[in-house]
Order: structure tokens, then C-alpha cells, then sequence
């Protein structure tokens, strides 16, 4: 996959990003006997960005519940991650929770009743727990970077502030959303942070259950529906699994009842999504026959 | 279930659908070893509708491959099912089949080469094939009806003739298209029809493959992702299944490996998907554990 | 103005314009008190398209009065021609009778109640009131030809069906537009016809008023605000004066008090208006001081 | 007039403006040649919001020239004047210098090079200056209500500034914006400060020449088209002359050659325009015979 010559084109919105080695390529597997398979840059930590509001979208559900449903929808957008559009149809409501109106939406919610560092800690540690690793940390590089220049999120929270649909100042959460955003993980970390949503919503190397199997097979639908913005239909199709993908590059992968697999390529596709990352993922769902759409 | 007070609206647009009694009610299932479970009006045909979508996407994918996706793309719309504004962004090209303007697109495809009553005999006998069943038949009326009042399905035709999306003289594919959408066909031959999707592209009572397993997979991605118009999420996250809606009140929804299952309750929610036909199946599919999205 | 390098492109669209002269170019100027100054193909028949929207809107603001706007706004529409988007979100209500649809809509109005043939007669006979002139006459191979092309018009008239803004069958109004788009004039001929809006209403050559004299303010001002597309603003800032274009490459314009012109170059910009024309009607309002935003 | 009833809405999106007597009503007219007529509370300061565009924008013309529709179009928008959906489908350049986006962008000009204190000084002056009265001054009050609840006209501002149409940080621009549109004038300065826009640039009180005759024609007609957002068609035909509205409820209104008028109602209609005003407005044009679209 290494040799590959076309692997689309690095962010450079967020300037931090463009400094990463667009030749970077890590693939890491858990399948649901505990079993690791992984290869290349597995282990180096990238920043995760979008791929953290899987994870924030899961806190926030199992805090408010059905509430969330009032400031956030769960219907494919059909626009690219950070339009505006839509916005203004719908009174300041974001379509779902993986575009960036929607997640900033989430945030917002986690951020509600705490001090920022103290939301900020919470989403921190609910990484570090659902991977069972203690060393995730957050890249401040990356977060200075995108708080210098996140005009688009920044339009998008002011906008949803002007319906009402924020409850926190918004310099108050975009800086939570930045952080939460800039998250360092490893695929390995990632992988094994997946693997409740493939394991309805258990992780058996703690034992703990992270949600109830219901909410992990409902939050898996999610992705398969919204997972990659305007290429979520695409996705669906190619590789026939949930999946949310980060404009750093990584995409996680659930295969239900089967594996939990994070991928990390920092080139880029036209709809923002890893390029090498879903051809791989594409490949090895092909392989492995873990498409939910046919036995 | 048909005592439930709340069904939802009867379509009005198409005047024939509105003699319908809502009341009706109808559900069969057909499991992966052929086993058929019905109930209420399971045998009594019903307009089809949108339903027919399902059929001529697989037809033309079997006939032109992936040149299909020259004409119409695969990704939720994010929009009602008659809307033209994503046509006039995208020049013309319908964002996936099973929006009114895609399956006008496929049916356009389908007619090239052909004269309207060939094409449309090749469209029936096909529905007849998949079920195994030759009884199902157009109703006239149904088609009659559609075409006197049509004018929004007119509208994305002429729109998409102007930017060359379609091949042929628009009242000949509207024709072609109408009549589709007049099928026929009770809950029990719809079930059947749709047993190919659910194993891996093959018909085991006729022993004939439909589809290739890697097609009828990619089929039921788009279904899921795009099946229910802008109430896809919704029903992705409730129900956790392939599915496609028609306004005449049925739903064909796929167990991938399990089993094929049709619904018909004429009553339509907001999106324009029967209400209570939702409602059954995500009852049916929580208490069969059915749900792609978790083991 | 014969010699300038630039002239923009003729409009294809419509196969029988695309056989036009790119390099005619024609001027007609009609004072107030009937001094008619006239240069290069003044005298040579035009398609007037789009023009003649001035003038079935005058004859339906005769018949129905206010009533008209239940039918079509008075806004600029911020969009090209034959853009739909607009319509969509408006229910069907055009946003001004100087867009396709809003003409299309004006012309089903003056439709009902006659047969096709009668309307197309009231309207050329208008024309030729208007100017004096029973020479007008309506170009049957243009008229034939857009029929055949005419998909885009045809998708905004059946839009506006669905909606019940036409009142008549969509095929016979369109017939009527069609043709109505047809007339041919010269330069000399439209300057001529235009007159009673320079004059308060006032025809002095018949003696016959048109319009009363606050009708024809008002007509001037939807024409200021509407009468170039999304080209309006500007032309609204460079000649200052109230114009109406049609894709034929005719232009004309209004300096009320002072005079009427007409210009015609077949080459358009991009927002579909005569670029020489326009160039012309600058220089001409500038030099004879006629702009209405500063005495 | 103070008695009729419906009197439409005064604003409440900010807080400050809320406060405001909705009873209150004046109205001022400047002639040619310098004759005062005003009555009701037309010595009355108010809130001008974006009455002060149509300042700034002169201005920016004055020290950009043409470079300065490189950062904004000059059409009618179509849309209210918050709209966001516009500058997505136009890389972040809004549609003309009269809607909230379009202000904003022309006050980042003339901040540009200078600190947002002086900037503002300089607008004042410029007020000052053009109504020959130092006692206009800004609303401080006002201006902080604005800045506290501006999520909208942040939202704009961000948006632009993620396209480069901004050069300043949003919330110097934005600052300035606030200050701006909370000057407080009364009627009689509005009317007076008007008065070059008249008189062909000149202002024949001090004798000083404000912008070439040209640049007010075209100030003048960026008015008539865009000056009253998606009112600005409504305002043509009815009143038929340039005017531009604020939120405060006053509008300026230019007779060309003849007057300069300003007037002062609360209460808005649904464009956001003052109900009574136009009104008012319209009654004046009407009687004097004012209208620029007949002589």
C-alpha cells in the first residue's frame, strides 16, 4: 500500500497537519477474541480529529439520552463537513452528529455545568478508558493551530448560537472542540478504543460495558450513515461497514461482532476522507467477507 | 398492530392511491430456508411505488455495470424525495436511484434501445421472475392517475433532459416510469421478490442467481443509506436494516442472510414512509435481533 | 462598436438562434417628442425573447391588476434565468415576471380562458399596437426550435403545475411562451414599442395611452430591479436606467421623460445579456446625461 | 399617521433597541435648495444600524475605488440580510455592500491599516462631516447590547474571514462593525448627511464636494437595487426611489435633484424594514411626483 503513487492531498487548513509525513501509513486490527494484527506506523500517534466525535457523540448520548435528539438530528447531510447551508434550512439544528456543526453541537453539551478543562479531562478520560491506555494525550501544537485559524467552526458555532442551539459561550466550546479534536492516538490505541462498538458495547479486556448493546448498534448506524460526510453513500457501498473517518488521516472501522480496526494515511480524497485509509479498509472488508450486507 | 389509533396520512398527491383503505394492514416473512410467516392483508396487492426502485436499479446495474454511475451517483440526498435544488447544484445528476429523479434516470437507462412497451414488459417480467410469481400486474388506473398528475416527477425529468441525464423523449420515459411505480404486488410476492437481496444474490426456490453476491451487498448498502429519503438515518438507526418505502404504504426491507420481509399500511409519516409499516418492522427486527449493526 | 474584439458569445441553446450573425449589431433611439435616430442593422428582424416578457406582463397587469401577484413576486431573484432552487423554496411562486418561470407564469395567465391560437394573437397584436406596426410577426422556425430544446422552461412550468400556479396545461402554455419568445422585431420597431414607458403611459404618435402613468412607473421598476438576471445589479450601476434583455442579444431601455432605445448585438455574458448592447447603452446614457440616480 | 395602528415590530434581537418607544414617529426633508420640512420627532437621535452602510460604503469607494468590488458584488442578494447560504455558493464574497456580510466586509476595509479606535473616529467624522453637525455620536450602550448577542453577524464574519475575504481579526471588524451601526442620529442630521448623495456629490451647505457626480449616481443605485434586502423590489415599485433602511427603524431615502429625506418609525415589517416609514415614504413620492422611473 506503501508504493502506492496516488495518495490524495495532506490538509493544510489546519497548518499543524501539513507538517505530517504524507508517506505515513499504520493499519491495526482487535478481533473479537483480543487477537492484534497490525503493520506500519501502527504505533505512532496522529491526530485523531474527527474520529473524536464517535467517541464525544457516545458520552453525550449516555448523559442526556434521547435529549440529544433536540439539538442534533441523525440524517445523512448530503453536504461536505463543514457547510453552512443546511444550517439556515433547518434553524440552527445540524443534520447529525459527525458533520462539524453537529459535533460542536455535542461538545457543547459535554461542556455544559463544567469548567472547559475540566469537559475537556472528562473526554480526555474517557479515551484513555474505553482503550484501556493511559498515555493518550492531547496535542496542544494542534489545538493552537486550529484555534488560530477555525474561522469555518467558528462560523458554524456562532451561527447555532444565534438559534439557541449552544448553551456555552463559544470561544468556551470551540476551544473544547479544538482540543478534543487535536487527541494524539496510535491505530493501536484507536483499534482497541472501537472495540465496544463492536462487542455491543462491552469491552471484554476490562470487563466493564462501556454502553448497552442497543446504544453501541445504534451508534454503529450512525457511521455507517453519516461516518464520511458527502462519502458516506460511497463507503456504505466500497466497504459495506461503519466507519468514521479525520481530515488527519485516520478512519476507525467496525466490523460488528467481528473486529474493530483503525487505519492512519494522511493523504487525503476529494470529500476529505484518508484515501489509501478507505482503499485498504475497502480491501481488507472484502477479504475478511465482514460486509453487513450480505452473510 | 392495526388497532394502533395513530397510521399516519394516506397519500393524496396520486388520486388513486387516495381510494386506499387505510386500515389495511399486511406483513409477510420469508426466512433464509423459505419458511414463509404472514398476516392481515398479506395476500391483497398493493401499489408498490417507490418499492419498484429496488427492481430496475438492479436491472441496470446488471445491464450496465458501473456506467450506471455515470448518470445517477450513491449518496444520501439529504432531502425530500421530489426535490430538485440538489439537481440544479450537481448539473443535473441525481444523488442516488432511489430518489424520484435517480429512478427516473434508471428507468430512462433501462427504455434506451427499446420501445416504452418493451421496456416496461421487461420490468414486469422481472418483478415476475424475482417472486416467482407471474400474477403480478400494473394496475392502469394507478399509472393513468400518476400521469395526469405527475407534474413534479415532469419537472426533474425536463430539468435532467436539459443538462443530457436522459436518452429519451421525456414523455416516453415518464410513461415507462409511471407505469413502474403501478406495480402490483401483495406483501407475500414482495417478500419473495426480495429474498435474491438477502442470499447473497441467489433465488434457492427457483435455484437461479439473480445477482452476484458482491452486487446484492452493494444493492442493500444503498438501501440502507439511501432507501427512506431524507427519514434514511432514521430508519437505519431505528430499525438497523436495509429497507426501501413507496407511498402507496409498503416497505421491502432485507435481513441480510436471514431473511426478506414486506409491509404494507397505507397511512404515510412526514418523510412519506408508512408509519406503521416502520413501526412493525422495527418491532420485528429488535425482537429477531436482526439489527446489522451488532451481533 | 462594430470592430470591438469582444463581443461575447451568441446563445446556443436554442439551435435556430445559434445560425444569428455574431457580428450584426443594430441601434435604434426614439426621443420624446418622436425624433428616431438609428444606426448599423436597425432595421433588420430579431428574435426578442426574453424582451417580450415587458410586454406580456403590461397586458397582465391590465387584466388582472393586483391580483397578478399572487402569481409572481417583484424581488430580484439573486439567480440566473432559468434557475429552480428559488422555486423550491417558495412554494412555486416565481420571484419576479422576468425570469423564466415568472414569464412562463404571466403567460399562463393571459392564456386562460382563450384558446392557445387567440392568446398568441392578443399578444402580437399588442406588439404591433405598441409600435405601431402590423409588420411584427412571430418567427416559426425559432419558436419550433426552442418547443424542441425547451426542456429546462418545460421542468420550471411543470414545477409551478405541481404547485398550482399554472392554471392551464402545461403543454399549451408552454406553446404560448414559446412563441411569444419567437416575435421578431427590428431595433427601430422595439424602440417604438417601448415609447409609452419613457412617456408616462402615453403613446404620441396614436394618441392612445397604454397604461395610466403610475403603472408605467412601476413597470420601469420592476424592470430597473429585474430586467437582467443576476446581471441587474450591474446594470443598474453602469447605465442607470430601466432595461429589459432577451438571450437573442436585444436590449431594451427605457430613460423616462427623455426616450426609448433599442440595441441588439447577438453576443452574450455571462449572465446571458448582450455584452456590446450593454457597452452601447452605457456609453449612450452616460454621454446624454439620462441616468435616473442623478439629475 | 401616529394613529394608524398596525405600526409592524420593533427589533428585539437587540436587547438595546428593544427599549425604544414604538410609538415614536419623525420624518425630515432637505430640498435641493436647502428648505427644511420635518416634523414628529424628527430632532430625535436614534439608532441608524445599517442605514450607516450606505456611509462606509461610500467611504470605502472613496479610498478603494474599483479594487473595492473585489471583496463585494453588486446584485441584489435575493435573501434576508443575515442570509449565510449565499456566501457558501460564493466562496465567502457577499452579494452587495447593503446586507449584514457585505457590511461587514467593507468595514474590514476601512479598518484595514489602522486601529479599530481611529477607524471608528474616522467613520464618525465622516458623519459628522457630511451632515455638518458635531454632534453625532455613537451609542455606547448600544453598541455593547449589539456586541453581546451578534452571533449572526459573527457567524458572517467568520465565515469570510475562512475565505480571505477578511483581512483584520473578526473581532477588531467586528468591533468597529457594532460601533458603526450604533451611531445615533436624529432625523434632521440623516436627512442633511444625505443631501451630496442628491446633489451629484456636492454638499452646497459647506460647498465641499463629498464624490465625483458619477460615484453618487452609482451609490444611488446600489441602493435602489439592494438597499432594502429582499424588500428592495417592493421599495422600487411602490416608492420608486433609492433608499436604505435599518433595523432602528429609520430609512434614508434619496430624491435625485430634488431631496433628501429621512425617515423614523420603530415598528418593522417582515423584511425587517420600518412599516410606517415606507409608508410614509412611499405617500411623499407619490405626492411630490418624485419617482425616478417617470418623469
Amino acid at each position: 500500500m506503501r508504493g502506492r503513487p496516488d495518495r490524495g492531498t495532506v490538509a493544510t487548513y489546519i497548518p499543524e497537519l501539513a507538517c505530517v509525513d504524507p508517506a505515513a501509513f499504520g493499519l491495526a486490527v482487535i478481533t473479537a477474541d483480543g487477537e492484534i494484527a497490525c503493520g506500519g506506523d501502527c504505533d505512532k500517534p496522529f491526530s485523531i480529529q474527527s474520529v473524536s466525535k464517535v467517541f464525544t457523540f457516545t458520552m453525550a448520548l449516555g448523559r442526556y439520552g434521547n435529549l440529544l435528539w433536540k439539538r442534533v438530528g441523525r440524517e445523512p447531510s448530503g453536504s461536505p463537513f463543514n457547510s453552512i447551508v443546511q444550517l439556515e434550512r433547518e434553524r440552527g439544528i445540524p443534520r447529525n452528529p459527525f458533520i462539524n456543526a453537529g459535533a460542536i453541537a455535542v461538545t457543547d453539551l459535554i461542556l455544559s455545568g463544567h469548567q472547559p478543562r475540566e469537559a475537556l479531562g472528562e473526554i480526555l478520560r474517557f479515551m484513555q478508558f474505553v482503550c484501556d491506555d493511559p498515555s493518550v494525550y492531547i496535542d496542544e501544537a494542534v489545538a493552537a493551530s486550529e484555534q488560530r485559524t477555525g474561522f469555518r467552526n467558528a462560523a458554524l458555532a456562532n451561527y447555532m448560537k444565534s438559534f439557541g442551539v449552544l448553551d456555552n459561550p463559544v470561544d468556551l466550546t470551540l476551544g473544547v472542540y479544538f482540543h478534543q479534536c487535536a487527541i494524539a492516538m496510535s491505530c493501536v490505541q484507536l483499534a482497541k478504543a472501537g472495540r465496544f462498538l463492536a462487542l455491543q458495547g462491552r469491552n471484554p479486556t476490562t470487563g466493564l460495558s462501556v454502553v448497552p448493546a442497543e446504544r453501541a448498534r445504534r451508534i454503529n448506524a450512525v457511521m455507517l450513515t453519516c461516518g464520511h460526510y458527502d462519502g458516506s453513500g460511497e463507503f456504505a457501498y466500497r466497504v459495506g461497514l461503519p466507519g468514521k473517518s479525520g481530515v488527519g488521516g485516520g478512519i476507525l472501522m467496525i466490523a460488528p461482532g467481528k473486529a474493530s480496526v483503525a487505519v492512519w494515511s494522511p493523504g487525503l480524497d476529494d470529500a476529505g476522507n484518508s484515501h489509501l485509509g478507505r482503499i485498504a479498509l475497502e480491501s481488507l472488508s472484502q477479504r475478511m467477507g465482514w460486509s453487513i450486507f450480505g452473510a
